[in-house]
């Protein structure tokens, strides 16, 4: 892991850009790291790192300078600075076609455009979370939130580092993450739109039952894919302070 | 408003019990009053307040020494002390007989059960709003959380002096309280208890969708009826300080 660059803010938080052999990510950490920090991972939607920038880094200081966690993100396989693949870019524009046409989007893109991402995109958190963890600044646990929720649900599943997930119940969610879904045992907060233009919400309501975790929680909200309220920040963050302090 | 006796806690919180006329209920305010404190409404089931009071002072006591919140409850017609109507007798006695014969709740039931109790509590819960926002140590906004979610439908169309509630979707709510809640406005939390055994799932989302309120948010939980999660009392009083303050 090899930090690029670096700016304090006003509030203290240090960002550091980063990479992770060919994967770029962002680091911040808390002003005061007499302890080693918990540490949230912020998933995020395909659209590349310097698109969502400002999303992430807003979200990242307020749980860095308000809670003394330490969080972090990488680019997605695909997006942002990062090499195409072709079959990729090729579930992409047939998610555009359909979508364009109005046609509902079918079982077979979804699967192509989720599936080998989650393949990809899984080792690759937890080659982040190895170098993340190996720190002095950064202790366990590990929480992860946002964006595609099926490199969440995968996650939770295979490493035993995450100790707690706030999902957005609003990606294209491949049959078969269904039921890995049962195999979930941490803690969760689900975030559902209640009126997401891109997601179905009763799949969305089949996901949260669908989960093996004993404490989960679904925090439903008025409004479209991009509307989640601002007090959400907070709610996450104070589920996080309940399970990784 | 005759106060009948009162005790003050080791967090400081001043606990008052008081007539309203034939109306007992309970108040709690913060130790320190610089300000007038915002108020909030504490509803329950019809168990009767001696019977729910730990749960009640409980939550009470967090409100005024965490966020200086005064809380205030009243006893609801037909219960505790106050005397019983037979038409209530009667319902509550066909609700016992159907669900020991594991039959479905009609709906003329739930109705004669319910509608009558809204038509008698929702004046009171006014009338004890005026006693309390007439005392120096408390003003407004008020809030209303808690059980018979269709006194709190009802109070928050009827009464502008409730600026947000906080309902828990666990009860039996009469099809013209469906109507009834697409006429609220006020910025809503809603709790729901995801296998609650006396309450449909479906009818409690369904209830969720029919509030009129652009700011609403569904807070599902895995669990029965009496299940609630400790954190949710957090959720609540972090959701009035957004909108009482």
């Amino acid at each position: 892991m090899d930090f690029t660059s670096e700016q304090r803010f006003d509030d203290g938080v240090l960002e550091r850009s980063f990479a992770l052999g060919e994967i770029p990510g962002i680091l911040w950490t808390p002003a005061s790291t007499s302890a080693p920090a918990p540490l949230i991972l912020i998933g995020h939607p395909p659209l590349g790192l310097d698109k969502i920038y400002p999303r992430l880094v807003a979200r990242a200081r307020y749980y860095a300078a308000e809670f003394g966690f330490a969080a972090a993100t990488i680019e997605l396989p695909g997006s942002g600075v990062r090499p195409r693949w072709e079959a990729s870019e090729q579930a992409r524009a047939d998610l555009r076609r359909v979508m364009q046409a109005g046609e509902p989007v079918g079982a077979e893109i979804v699967d192509a455009l989720v599936l080998p991402l989650v393949e990809k995109a899984v080792p690759e958190w937890q080659t982040a979370m190895d170098a993340l963890l190996a720190l002095p600044e950064i202790g366990g646990p590990v929480g992860f939130e946002g964006g595609i929720i099926s490199i969440g649900i995968r996650l939770a599943v295979v490493d035993p580092r995450i100790a707690a997930a706030n999902l957005f119940a609003g990606s294209l969610v491949p049959g078969v993450m269904f039921e890995e879904a049962r195999e979930v045992t941490i803690p969760l907060q689900v975030l559902l739109q209640w009126d997401d233009e891109g997601n179905e919400r009763q799949e969305a309501l089949n996901l949260y039952d669908a989960f093996g975790s004993k404490e989960k929680t679904l925090h439903a909200n008025l409004g479209g894919h991009a509307g989640v309220p601002e007090f959400e920040v907070e709610a996450g963050a104070r589920f996080f302070a309940r399970h990784l302090k």
